[in-house]
């Protein structure tokens, strides 16, 4: 399977966020990171041969007045268009499209008597709107709320959650104790832990980890 | 009031909705058409101050995507910056936000059980979020969809609805009334006719208005 990323972001030196996920990025080549600069012409034939080549297309942002940053939205106006998209069918049928935001305003307030008042789901429907129209699958959006204020071990958390919302084909509790399996066994523990960004006695069993997948197999 | 109308579309001059705006637009000192074009650098303390002196800003774009073109969202994140919007408190406050949003699409196909599912109201719902932030009156959201269809008479009623849309304080049946009273009155019945773009003959007598009036008084 393979996944492009596109990230937007309009400070993306700054973000602390974007940049924990970028090095947190896997070093794979099935799964590619591609930013789009404010200033950036796009090659639109290029992009739209690049979306052709993958199985997962996901749009990394942070929610700027609940909704993508303007490059973003630019590039989906631009590349997006109709004789490329429904040129008899749509052309990205059967693909995947992800969501990965970043936002500042914690989740429990988007809901009924939150301050936001509405939910994600609801700030995300273009986006989910716009896969349906493609006749792409619709992941569920993988949320990073409050990046700054987590612990260190919700950070890792992210990190998982993350490298597996890129490169898992399913994401039930199988696959990810498969993902466990194969990352350790592919890099060793050495170089996983250097991937998890953990020190080693931090890893020295796998309890933790497992304890982790449950926990957040109700979320999978 | 005073009315500002920022008006954003990629392809302006071949937009048969827009001219149609354009050339239906108030001439009235208290109600302006601002028009972001694509290459545009905002000025924005200008465009800031011009906010602070407008009662009713209305965003008029066609749905690209089940948001707002690339531009406008560019317009929104750079003027509407943190330090602006909320030095203490929302400096727009007790302002309105109208929309003002063509689509290709029978509003019918909005809805469960149509094409797109979901309704408006959930399609735009980051711009009520956004004037729930800023403590702004969300305006019920004027739809054009599949103008190009519409009857002389239905072209009509989008005239005369965008006009009240702009300048009413107010959208209730008797407000409506008035409207069309100091307008015959102001610039006499030939003049009216003009504006509306109707034949005299067809403006012959009020009853055709008030029915019509009585019959959109429901969506007022």
């Amino acid at each position: 399977m393979n996944t492009l990323v596109i990230v937007s972001h309009p400070n993306l030196e700054k973000s602390v966020v974007q940049n924990f996920l970028k090095a947190s990025f896997p070093v794979d080549e099935d799964v590619q990171w591609k930013y789009l600069s404010e200033t950036m012409q796009f090659d639109k034939k290029a992009e739209q041969a690049e979306l052709l080549k993958n199985d997962r297309i996901i749009f990394q942002f942070p929610l700027y007045w609940y909704s993508a940053p303007a490059t973003l939205k630019r590039w989906i106006d631009e590349v997006l268009d109709g004789d490329f998209a429904f040129s008899g069918k749509s052309v990205l049928e059967g693909k995947e499209l992800g969501l990965v935001v970043s936002t500042g305003i914690s989740e429990k307030q988007f809901q009924a008597g939150g301050q936001e008042k509405f939910t994600l789901s609801e700030v995300l429907r273009p986006f989910e709107m716009l896969a349906n129209k493609l006749k792409m699958k619709y992941l569920k959006p993988f949320i990073i709320s409050q990046f700054e204020y987590k612990t260190e071990n919700q950070k890792m958390e992210v990190l998982i959650n993350y490298q597996q919302y890129l490169q898992l084909d399913k994401f039930d509790f199988l696959s990810k104790i498969d993902w466990f399996v194969s990352q350790s066994n592919e890099r060793g523990l050495d170089e996983f832990t250097k991937i998890l960004g953990l020190k080693k006695n931090e890893l020295e069993n796998l309890n933790w980890q497992v304890r982790l997948l449950r926990e957040s197999d109700g979320e999978g």
